[in-house]
């Protein structure tokens, strides 16, 4: 068993029958020929013993001891810090910096000025029990970034979540939002298309606030008492338009260097287009108590003490926003520990350090981890290891206002990535629970895997026992898949995994602990030291296993003999993918055939009640039947060429394998997910290239799977369906090949 | 069309499309020979012309004027009226005096002792604008009916609704209530369920209290804003242990006259065993806060600002509670127009006249749909009419505390009633919307072929067209009953057809209109003319609406040559309850399976936050294949024997058949709702006759169909769950014989 005796914590916790929990025994590891795969267990025993919960206590004290957003001077200090670190640990190690765009306030002014008057706070006070929420000459205010100047006073609406289903609801209530501002609860999607869909509805102003429902009392005790936010906290965040690029709005596809062309503000085509504002719901409950119009549906209702209403009106709002526009400097922090080997492969690990304020789990949690792997590694180097890829650690600046950091350095790096990059690992906020994993489905086995070595620290079981234990009791039926791994999920966007994986086509994982340590300080100034230390991982037990967990994705990555891509598990996730979409469609002509029949027999209005407003909802062009085959007969292909290569990867051939050729097959590997990208990106935003994996143009973080086809579909543009469903086939298609020339290499080298 | 010029509400509402919805054109009359079909339509119009609404709103006005609880003053004035009225219209009328058991309070205390102290104030203001709320002279405190006398004192634990699941949650949570008092929301269960069920987990007392989430301000405006309950509303209500019998608790099994042979008060078993008082979410909030213990699950909170806790404590609170234990006398209305060709032939119809306070909607504006019938009728027997059956009018007192006047009534004539009832038409509370139809199925065709010729007064189609249309823009897919009827749903508790579906045999309806006029008076002082005529029903179009419907069901039982039952629907249905069990017991079987095996591998644990106490479920016997057989059998018969009787039923055959042979047969059909009783009764419940209806034991006024085999299985008894599907099976073969004994008459006859 693997485990630092350091870490271990003592829970007295009897674990009824734990002995007849299956955990998978170690096998010969992925990748490696043997017998180098049992020195290789032996170097991640002693890469764990390295771990020191300590250290990564004491580096979030200090990482976490004043405001250090983007442009901010401890923002800078923590670069050079962490920076020393790496250069003391034995890593090649530089300080990258790009001028980005980084509004920040200058004027922020909410005011109710009918039926009654009221000036909101926009403050979140400083606490006795939470020391850094003091620093308020450091500490930005609550605002959102990307958010346009202006001064706009209108009519309220509440909009719910304010996604597209929400307009439609409204709609049949007869109430329109052009000309008025609109009121958004946090939740449902990505905060930033808010303020997007509420201006495509014509919404001039947008104001986005936490329900205690969702995010404040009801979910349990606030802030100081307990985790959760409190009447005044404010959840800061951008409200770039990422879905159509992330990464400095002024330099899409290049660097943000000092020199770099940059486009005119007022062309950015990611700023929003109406003022948005995120407030307390403290300040927000005046203004929702002063709407009237219908009450609003009971999916609608928060838990403010109030009868919500839709509105519009009575209540009226000005708002007025001004930031200054300036550019900011961004520190990239990059460490290398260059390959022995094959120092032309890179595996790559970041995490993020820039926070919206303290930022003790958001993104320091995931920073110590990322740290302790390095100072481990650095340990290991100096008992004469070195690994055979080259490794480098990336630490970004600027990932809060929209993935800055990490997208002008790809984008700055990118023709040696694409040719270079094996893998991306990406962690952000950690903390007490169970294991995420999300990512590329060519490493679900090779992450199972890992799942399954990984003790967790409450329990003494492996990390993957433990979240089996949880599907198993939460779920009403089991859908494991036959392998027995755990479905990984793919990834959308909110962390700095978006430029690698989406852009230039790289493998990537992002990994993280959480569900036992729940709270509400995200983006407000009690993220803090105080506040993880009570609730979040108090004895960073779970900082440490996100080392071990991750660590060992880097010295697998890094050392294998050949790479440990594995297609089998792609091809059933696609091939579920298409089955998605395939229903999808099916269920869009059912429910199109049915809505246009009750529309035709008057049926929506005679169910409505009279005495109130109903407008019934409008015909719709009924969904055509779509050919499909392209796509199902390119995933027979895939399922023919993952199955042949799994079936050719018996540890005879791999042994066989002269260096050359095992270099040869590493880079048809590393070439699998550029294939899955196209030069052209998806229609309407070239810079996403990736034809798997998207962030939803209309979700935000929530990720599109095969996006070109699936979103055609949802928005009912039959004819890009058709196209786009020939490209995936033909993108699949090419990934098949390049799979049978892995193949190919195997086989021909028996 | 069949419709009153009268009622029709002016609605500027544009149906599109609404000639293109499927009305069905009335056919023959179910039950009438030709010409007599045609005749009997003309009289259901002249019925309809003779219904007018300002006089239902007068006697409302009049009805509701003060308070008239059972033993009130004001309500033998209420029963005088009534009967008055009766005698004008031309019926045979008694008052039928019966003696009840009714507790009032005589004090109530509740308070907050730990760690603060707070003392409920128990009290509903009066308001300006409900002049009846002021009557507080007459008013019956906020109480819970046959809550015994008690004072505890001890811990406060949160139960959420206080059903048998919320404890499981409880246990898992480490919670035992033993030596506690528990509070409970209203809602998921009847309210005499959560005593019942405190009790048998060992709480001392119990608190049930209205959160503004499920009745108040989260639904929409409170009153005297808006129709729904404020914050210091109460719902009164019994707790009598109804699912063992309602009725007066002395005097089971026989009427409560004078001398009738009573039960000791301290052997009454449907009392409560535990002080219950209902109470106002204002007087919850200051408990509710001062919990301690674990974070309430997310679907146990409710709409109060505050953090839902379980407890126990650390709030304590003591309840001190005594009552007047008097006989109170009952005063049931009854009035007779004896039928002219049949009068030992009894159709009945009825409507309770007691309230908890003024009771304007419960059970007025039910009532006076009831009076404008019997108004109706006697002005047609004025014009030389009379049914050719007995009708009854009959007005129940002292159904708020059990269902004692009609109980009482249907026990002390129990035998004239099972040899001569026909079926019992009921209402109860009505309001603006949609028609609510449940009942014996054996009446299901019957009663939707009245409403396909009762017109909406809001819409102009058919009160059978404007709930399909709800009906098919709710469901996702459609799931009507292949004849085109709405299907009825089966009756539980809650009204006074229990005592005769449920104890005698009686083929019952229970019919209302609701859905547009919600609010939260139900049981408070605020249930008021001022509150119903601004959102009930402010034009009494529905009170029409509910007259033309039960009065055409009254005019065509009364006047039917043959008897309008029917078989198939109600085959059909049971085939569908018995696939319900079946389903039940296999999906109880893999649950148990899959719970055990969990429990056996450790995996609650496991998924469990090892910070918390978690206690494992225990391991529970497998559930065993149950032999469904003979009732699967007796299925197929009964099927055979209804479509049988369907094909017999053809005009000629009814037409052939001499009155005497038409007197049989409507003697047999009588019988079929009585043979599907049993002189035993349910296990542990012999008042409750009826093998396919009854109240749940633990749902209350929630129905379990074929109860004594589906609750045998639900309390996991299996050799019980045995033996009642064998009496079951028996049951329905009995049935069947019943109907092929109809169908051999008429075959006979041609």
């Amino acid at each position: 068993m693997i485990r630092s005796p350091r870490v271990g914590i003592a829970v007295a916790l009897v674990v009824l029958g734990a002995s007849a929990t299956p955990t998978a025994q170690p096998g010969p590891l992925r990748g490696f020929v043997q017998p180098r795969a049992a020195a290789h267990t032996t170097l991640e025993s002693r890469f764990d013993a390295a771990l020191d919960a300590d250290l990564l206590r004491d580096w979030m004290r200090y990482l976490a001891s004043r405001p250090h957003h983007v442009g901010s001077p401890f923002g800078k200090d923590v670069a050079d810090f962490v920076a020393a670190r790496f250069t003391e640990w034995g890593y090649d190690t530089v300080i990258e910096k790009f001028e980005v765009l980084f509004p920040t306030p200058r004027l922020r002014r909410l005011e109710l000025v009918a039926p009654t008057r009221f000036t909101a706070s926009l403050v979140e006070p400083p606490l006795a029990e939470d020391a850094t929420s003091t620093q308020q000459d450091e500490q930005l205010p609550s605002y959102n970034a990307y958010s346009i100047d202006g001064n706009v006073s209108g009519e309220l609406v509440y909009v719910n979540y304010g996604v597209p289903a929400d307009y439609e609801d409204l709609e049949r209530h007869g109430i329109d939002v052009r000309g008025k501002i609109v009121i958004a609860r946090y939740g449902g999607s990505w905060r930033g298309i808010k303020p997007k869909v509420a201006a495509e509805h014509g919404a001039i102003g947008c104001l986005i606030y936490s329900d205690p429902r969702d995010d404040g009392y009801s979910q349990g005790e606030v802030y100081p008492a307990g985790p959760y936010r409190a009447d005044d906290g404010v959840q800061r965040g951008s409200v770039l338009d990422m879905p159509l690029f992330p990464g400095d709005p002024l330099t899409p596809n290049v660097g943000a260097t000092a020199d770099a062309e940059r486009l005119d503000r007022s062309d950015a085509p990611t700023l929003t287009t109406i003022p948005v504002l995120p407030i307390s719901h403290a300040d927000a409950r005046p203004l929702l108590e002063a709407l009237g119009g219908p009450v609003a549906p009971p999916t609608w209702r928060g838990g403010l003490p109030i009868t919500y209403h839709t509105g519009p009106g009575p209540a009226v709002v000005e708002l007025e926003l001004a930031f200054d526009w300036d550019l900011a400097p961004a520190y990239d922090v990059i460490a290398t520990l260059e390959g022995s080997e094959r120092p032309d492969q890179l595996v790559i690990r970041g995490n993020h350090h820039d926070a919206w304020v303290n930022g003790a789990r958001d993104p320091i949690s995931g920073l110590v981890a990322l740290l302790a792997e390095a100072r481990a590694i650095g340990e290991l180097v100096r008992t004469g290891w070195r690994p055979k890829r080259t490794l480098i650690f990336a630490v970004w600046d600027a990932e809060e206002p929209g993935l800055l950091g990490s997208t002008e350095w790809t984008e700055l790096h990118a023709d040696r990535l694409r040719a270079q990059a094996v893998a991306y690992i990406n962690t952000d906020s950690n903390g007490r629970g169970f294991l995420r994993m999300s990512g590329s489905h060519t490493l679900e086995r090779f992450i199972n895997e890992i799942a399954r070595d990984v003790i967790d620290p409450q329990t003494d079981v492996s990390v993957s026992a433990r979240l089996e234990a949880r599907r198993r009791v939460a779920e009403v039926a089991p859908r494991f898949q036959t392998n027995g791994d755990h479905p990984i999920g793919a990834l959308g966007s909110g962390s700095d995994y978006t430029p690698f994986l989406q852009h230039l086509g790289i493998a990537s994982l992002n990994l993280g602990y959480s569900g036992e340590s729940g709270g509400g300080s995200y983006h407000s100034i009690y993220d803090s030291f105080d506040h993880y230390v009570r609730f979040g991982d108090p004895t960073f037990a779970y900082g440490v296993t996100l080392a071990q967990t991750t660590g060992r994705a880097l010295l697998r990555l890094a050392d294998a003999d050949i790479l440990p891509f594995e297609f089998e598990s792609f091809s059933e996730t696609v091939t579920r993918y298409v089955d998605e979409i395939v229903t999808l469609t099916d269920e869009m002509r059912t429910q199109t055939e049915r809505t246009n029949r009750l529309i035709g027999d008057g049926r929506y209005v005679l169910a409505a009640d009279p005495t109130t407003t109903y407008v019934p909802p409008t015909v719709e062009d009924p969904v055509p039947h779509l050919n499909f085959a392209p796509l199902q007969n390119a995933l027979t292909r895939l399922e023919a060429s993952a199955r042949a290569y799994g079936d050719a990867l018996d540890p005879e051939a791999v042994a066989a394998l002269s260096v050359a050729d095992q270099r040869a097959l590493d880079q048809i590997l590393i070439s699998t997910e550029r294939v899955l990208t196209r030069d052209e990106g998806l229609p309407g935003r070239p810079w996403f290239t990736h034809q798997i994996y998207a962030p939803g143009f209309y979700t935000g973080y929530g990720v599109k799977t095969i996006p070109g086809v699936r979103e055609a579909i949802e928005q009912r543009d039959w004819p890009l369906a058709t196209t786009q469903i020939a490209l995936a086939a033909d993108t699949l298609t090419l990934f098949a090949a390049e799979v049978d020339r892995a193949t190919s290499l195997l086989t021909g080298s028996r």
